[in-house]
């Protein structure tokens, strides 16, 4: 049987999404990858190979990851859910269990991502700054102008070569993704979020985009400038690779309906 | 000198407010109260003692802790708070410092303080229960009645032996205590929080006072009993201690006036 998961962590105290052993430690690091099938072990008492959709980075978070397992052992998945749940730590938690057949897999046959980066600005100096939040979002004293990081973001969209919205040695054959949707939105005076949707990402790309349209809103980069950063092929055409705390993966989507909806309660 | 410092922090990794130094440790624990003292001494270049108005528990946060401390040093007070600020690790922040008077002690000059008890209810199971704020609501799978939460809120205002709200052996020679107010406010339909605030707290009231609460929003007491409960002056006749992470200290009050504003940045 084959099981498709649901996942939601808060990446604060995770090394990422991939399971590390470095040859000199004697266990391996705290990744959710590793957690999880380490529950998931338990409960099906068997071996498992859990595989997922997106590696995310130490410190970025997920409300919609996708991971894919079989196994021998027929649970009912409402009982699965649960029993994993009750046993995975607060920070890491399963939203759903699907059966699915036995050829998935959540790499290959994702159609699209989506990724929230979440700012907050304006704050004048460090007695404003995130405290409760510090995790959960990236912070500047600037105000940025909103407007204008969204006239960049729609010059975003569309099939592009990518390579200055990556890190160099990247190790991908083909540079070219095609970016979907690209939203930036103010839900107050100080916050807001980036929302960015694909079929595809480069290593660090969401995090590239976000720095970059940091920068247009400080008014250091013109939003019309964008096509021609895209054209450049230079990493450092484009802004900076903005830090993991603000990034959370949203959802991953295997056909072409409508965006899922992602847990309000996580 | 003596300075008046407000702080703010997220109690989740301190061992709560108060120094300690345990005989068998090499170390004090990491406490509020010594990671900012510690701070200021680096900044002042002498020894100083910082005292709080409350003494928070473990895992209890605080958006308006009012600290004092005295020294020789002279610094303009917007340098000193860039300063200590600048050293605090991202848990804690001083929002605030004011010069004040050489007399000021901020336990016992205290004439009220307010306090926030958030609670998240109604997750149906561990798939809606908090995630990326575990650490700041206390959570049920019960559907609270807020309505009756905030009738039996009403019966504790006033001046009573809060016997029946604190916990045994608790050191102090009287259990009178006065709730100036008390609110349950609803912020949509999962989310409420509890304001208490008093001239004084014994120990453990707060936290009593919103488990006796979640017991009449979960019909187990009937509001009108919370008289007979305080009449009872027995802690088996109140509802349970609910967890510390649900509790945040908000403001400290020296003065009749309006209560101060809580700063919504941190």
């Amino acid at each position: 049987m084959r099981y498709k998961l649901t996942i939601a962590y808060d990446g604060t105290d995770f090394h990422g999404w991939q399971k590390q052993h470095p040859p000199d430690a004697d266990v391996p690091l705290r990744t959710v990858q590793q957690v999880v099938e380490d529950v998931i072990k338990h409960v099906v008492r068997e071996d498992v190979t859990l595989l997922g959709a997106s590696r995310t980075d130490s410190g970025v978070h997920a409300r919609g990851q996708i991971g894919a397992f079989s196994c021998w052992t027929m649970i009912p998945t409402e009982r699965m859910l649960m029993a994993i749940n009750s046993r995975l730590p607060g920070d890491v938690r399963i939203t759903n269990v699907d059966p699915i057949d036995e050829s998935f897999n959540p790499i290959s046959d994702c159609t699209s991502k989506g990724y929230r980066y979440n700012i907050k600005h304006g704050c004048m100096d460090n007695i404003t700054a995130p405290l409760f939040d510090r995790n959960y979002v990236y912070w500047t004293r600037y105000v940025l102008d909103v407007a204008a990081m969204l006239t960049a973001a729609q010059l975003i969209i569309g099939k592009h070569d990518f390579t200055s919205f990556t890190r160099l040695h990247h190790g991908r054959d083909s540079t070219v993704r095609t970016v979907l949707a690209c939203e930036v939105v103010a839900t107050d005076a100080h916050h807001c979020h980036i929302d960015v949707s694909g079929t595809g990402f480069l290593y660090n790309m969401v995090r590239i985009i976000a720095g970059t349209l940091l920068e247009v809103g400080k008014g250091k980069i013109d939003a019309h400038t964008i096509p021609k950063i895209l054209e450049a092929r230079d990493r450092t055409a484009a802004g900076p690779t903005l830090p993991p705390e603000g990034l959370c993966l949203m959802w991953v989507r295997y056909d072409n309906g409508p965006d899922p909806s992602v847990q309000d309660g996580a």
